[in-house]
């Protein structure tokens, strides 16, 4: 089976047999290690040999300079395979951008440059919603304490991206080494889907963060380019909710072909020339086929609000805001219902558990819990209609 | 929590406190029990010592002569919080149901008197798809040699319903004891849902079977009481289904109230007032009472057909197998759906491992693979345009 | 074809070939009326000439004695083949109904015995949601001055029930003449569906109401069987969005099997042998079977609770108000399904205007808008949910 | 109201102005002319005179050398304010494209001279399906006899392309005059949608066609390059489908905004706030936008195809047909559903018949019958599953 599509154009780029390496390989391991949970070790090592973890930093400064979209496309060819390690990766590019879009290139350009030098792998310890961690001033900046949870990527990172509310409830945002003393990365992560993102708490104890690294100038969601950060997050998830559709499908073309028998009163000779059977097949693929679309088109207007910086007006990041959400909806909608109904068109022997081709239900199920459906629909509604943008906050 | 939810009529039947009993203690390890997997022994000989096996037979056999309605409600409760042993309990019943349907009462009556007496646990090994196990002639009967798939229940049974093929292709359904020589019950199910009904493999090496051990008189699907066989098995997936969906509907709403939080931009106070938390709430609750209707219609129309014992005729058999076929279909899709959705009202903390809240989703992707569901939709249209009934099959 | 298909039990009632013969002149001429719309004057005549304007009317008050079950299978079996004169009807119960929860019984008994003596029929001016017609206090009374809009049968009717807000806002209803001096209907209606209800306006110049004429005690909504009101209006709409699913689910079947033709590419010998036309009868059937058994459900609660009288609590209205709202949603939902893709299994020639086909989906679109099924879903989920039944209203 | 909708970029076009001076007209008198049906003489003459009759036609040939994406915008304009008449000005241009596909620029470069000098209007009597009209061979060519069905733009045309069968059942097009002896278009297409197309019948009695006219080199669907044909016709329907859910949005926006009111359980101040109204019009904008980018990846893909020419290979024409099947299926779902739904968001007064609201889904309804998207479904299956590419057929 060849795990990681790639379209034709993309064979082109450089990292190309790189990113098909490291496909492969989360391959063949990603239904053990998804029974298994945990840290995936070797899967993050193997990111950290393979350079793929400076994909998204410019060339300028030691990166492999590929787009975000270019990002994005290897992002979803991992999360075919493997959705857990596909999300650890893009939070690492995500919290690279994070510091480019809240901070001065002074400020952000030694640590990317360190990550590169020491192939650091970030780690997320930033959520928004959990107003449990607190900064308490202190000279030459703050010390943090608190608890976080959903801290993907925490276990066995090199860096954090941790936030926590000073004394009137601003939102500090610090870059700190994981070993930092006071820092403990628990690992209580057990999880229906997504299973080795190690999504758990972060227990912060008195932890110094120094002024120099805070993200202040200009801050968290301080000006539209800064803005694109959540953009960037909900692009994320769409490509990670793509791939795990396009691998559900995958496997399940591959079941029906090899082992599927017509049912009993099927006028069809074979699986798959039964009617009803092509019309599930039909319907995966139109759903898949049309998010994926919006899904490019939203990846092709956040490189392009990207690379307009800090000139980027509200307007645009509006729209670029809208384009977004549709690829969110689209992708969370088709492949929710192809990791749903992939067993109709399989039948009652593919749910055996040595294949656990659940795991695409699990993983999907979980990871478009992120922030609700009902309300980046409630957003397109209030565009098409009132003509207006979302209100830019971490999930829009 | 209220795990057996019993009509107001259903109180008054005499085995009410019983099954309430057995099913508090069902819930109290459903969930570490669907992670372990294997056979529910201490559940199996719970019910051996509840009387409720012999629950669908009449009083003049011993039994507690319960309506097949009756009984199927009480497998729809055990299905609210274990539908592994809700299964193992109905297809003990719909075994018993077999013998009676498939031969006279002076060759049943015995197993069925045996069955009260000495606490019997019918398991099968009857799967008319699978073809692989042949019946030898020799004399005063048959040996049967081969390997069946999908034998709900066979571990730990006391008898088994097995079938064969003669020489001509002919299905013989026999009855003999599981511990007969030359039966191998294997322990070899491990799937992603279901996963105590040890639906695995039996192997038949030689097995002798005896004439007067053969459902010969009047044989399977022979004449339309014969014929409502399959009804009766339709009819258990689908108060199984149902029961899943209503279980699951009563999780989601426990979390809610517990520890729902609204969405950051909803408008409501609470989660319970969001109002597409409601509507997700109405759906459910909608979907499930139209099943529940028809469902209610379908055990009702089948014991009025039982009750009409041999004199039933094709038309009206035709009849029930269509109220059953919609009952089927509707909570195929009602179940499936709130199992699917039940996590866009909770959110993502409900996801942890230790709620193992995806079990109602994977219990009721496997079950409902059973047979096709788009051939039971085709049934129906079938009956709609051209009145046709459904021919009789064992699975319609 | 059998256009008023009336269930075995059914044809037990006395009104029974009265009822069908009705329904038979209907259908002769429901297609030419549909393109003319306007005012069906024979067809109100002809109820006035059957007697049904008493059905459900008790018998110790001159009336057929029908209870609200058997006058809501009446309306539906109308509604299958003229939903518009199943509505004027329909609403002409509901005013009959109004005065006898609104009012006391030496207050209405008068009103109905001379609606069996002069064959009154009535009509509708009562509109919650219009707040535009006044009542000024008079010696003795109120004198009415306005104009409602969607006054459904008050063309060519006898007695009109008008209601008006008073100085204070509380609504005041009155049953008044329709020749009345200062009462003018408009002949305003004209609509894309239920082109025959006379659904426009009445305008009131200066109308005298005497006290004796408006229904005061209990009054509108006043107690939990006044609040019985909404629910008949709601029981009355679900009745005729099911009976316009079921005649537009026979006029597809006549067609598919009388003149459908296999797709060019189908493996079916015949259009009714089609897998895909097979499945969207079946789902189309299933859907109005669900919806009918909630239906037949709530029209017997219903029936329970008029029973019960004043001594009818909140909390058993409540019970009713849900089962209701069941009913009204998944009618509304088969019903606009078949409707919308009834086409899908005839094809492009059963689009020729001689047919009319488009009439079920007009008549469905329209009058399933009379209060938002969003809403309606809401107040299923607020059950579900909460536990809460719906707040008693017009609508409710 | 902005009736033609143009992107950005085609505001660049020359012939902007002219289509949007067009539409705008076309805009005025649609609703007028749905009611009134017939044919739409003024409009017509209006097209001929704008000179958009030659806009698919290569500026060599003195056309406005529009690719195919840029033609197809102006017809999915038109369509949003009147889809007859787009349909009737895109088939124009299907049968000019007819005759470039099926024929050599010797026999079709005159054609399509004329067409500009004398603004011919191409008229359609060609259906596959309907094998009544038959070739018989004479002297220098053939007579065509029979009548012909769904003769789309036939009433007012200058030009017909016309089909028959000839002896053994070849199918044979031929390019006539509409004013030659022997054809008589009838005046007898009376549709509950569509109503201005002209889709009526044509009768040939004893046609002469010389050999000259008919399409022969290379013939009908007889290259994977004549092959496109199909293809553009569904594209053209696609397009069509598409504006018309665009301008059923559109109208129901307006009728939101402008006329909209909440509900009386609502708790947003206006109707444009109501969570359910701004969830429908989400879900109505994602619907139309996938549909839009497939169908805009569609058409370029198709202007690829068309300009490679006879060299075109069938693995190219197949993918090219994928690409549209998925672009027909999307728009065809998502305009019904639009159409269907609009006036949950418009509330009930939005169905009087003045507006004519009901015509977006009277149009879809008929058109979307053209062929049935089960099977356009169907094959997307067969090539998501089986890498098939649909079979090239008038319809494939």
């Amino acid at each position: 089976m060849k795990h990681f599509h790639a379209e034709a154009g993309d064979e082109a780029v450089p990292w190309h047999a790189t990113a098909q390496r490291v496909a492969h390989a989360l391959a063949q391991t990603a239904v053990a290690r998804d029974q298994r949970g945990g840290t995936p070790k070797a899967e993050r090592d193997l990111l950290r040999d393979s350079g793929l973890l400076m994909l998204s930093v410019p060339a300028e400064f030691c990166g492999l300079g590929a787009s975000w979209r270019q990002t994005l496309d290897v992002v979803r060819g991992f999360a075919r395979v493997d959705s857990s390690v596909a999300h650890l990766f893009a939070f690492h590019h995500l919290l690279l951008a994070t510091t480019q879009l809240f901070a001065q290139r002074a400020q952000w350009q030694p640590w990317i440059e360190q990550t590169g030098a020491q192939r650091w792998f970030w780690g997320n310890a930033l959520n928004p919603l959990d107003k449990s961690t607190r900064a308490e001033a202190v000279e030459g900046g703050y010390v943090f304490s608190g608890r976080k949870s959903f801290c993907s990527g925490a276990s066995d990172s090199d860096m954090l991206l941790a936030s926590a509310l000073d004394a009137n409830d601003r939102l500090l945002i610090g870059v700190v080494p994981t070993r930092r003393a006071g820092i403990a990365v628990l690992d209580d992560w057990d999880n229906m889907g997504q299973r080795q993102t190690d999504s758990g708490s972060v227990r912060f104890d008195r932890v110094p963060v120094a002024t120099s690294e805070l993200l202040l100038d200009p801050g968290p969601l301080s000006t539209p380019f800064a803005c694109l950060r959540p953009l960037l997050a909900q692009l994320i998830l769409a490509n990670i909710y793509l791939g795990l559709g396009e691998g559900a499908l995958e496997e399940a073309k591959a079941f029906t072909l090899q082992q599927g028998r017509p049912w009993l009163f099927s006028t069809a000779p074979a699986a798959n020339e039964d009617p009803y059977v092509l019309t599930h097949y039909g319907d995966f693929w139109l759903a898949l086929q049309g998010a994926r679309l919006l899904l490019d088109q939203a990846a092709a207007a956040f490189d392009q609000a990207w690379l307009r910086g800090t000139s980027l007006d509200e307007q645009e990041r509006g729209e670029v805001a809208i384009a977004v959400a549709a690829a969110k909806v689209a992708s969370t909608r088709a492949s929710l219902e192809v990791a749903h109904r992939m067993f109709e068109v399989t039948g009652a022997r593919a749910t055996t558990a040595a294949l656990r081709l659940d795991r695409y239900w699990r993983n999907l199920r979980v990871h478009t819990l992120h922030d609700p459906v009902d309300y980046k629909v409630r957003e397109l509604g209030d565009w098409a209609l009132n003509a207006r943008a979302p209100q830019p906050s971490f999930y829009s």
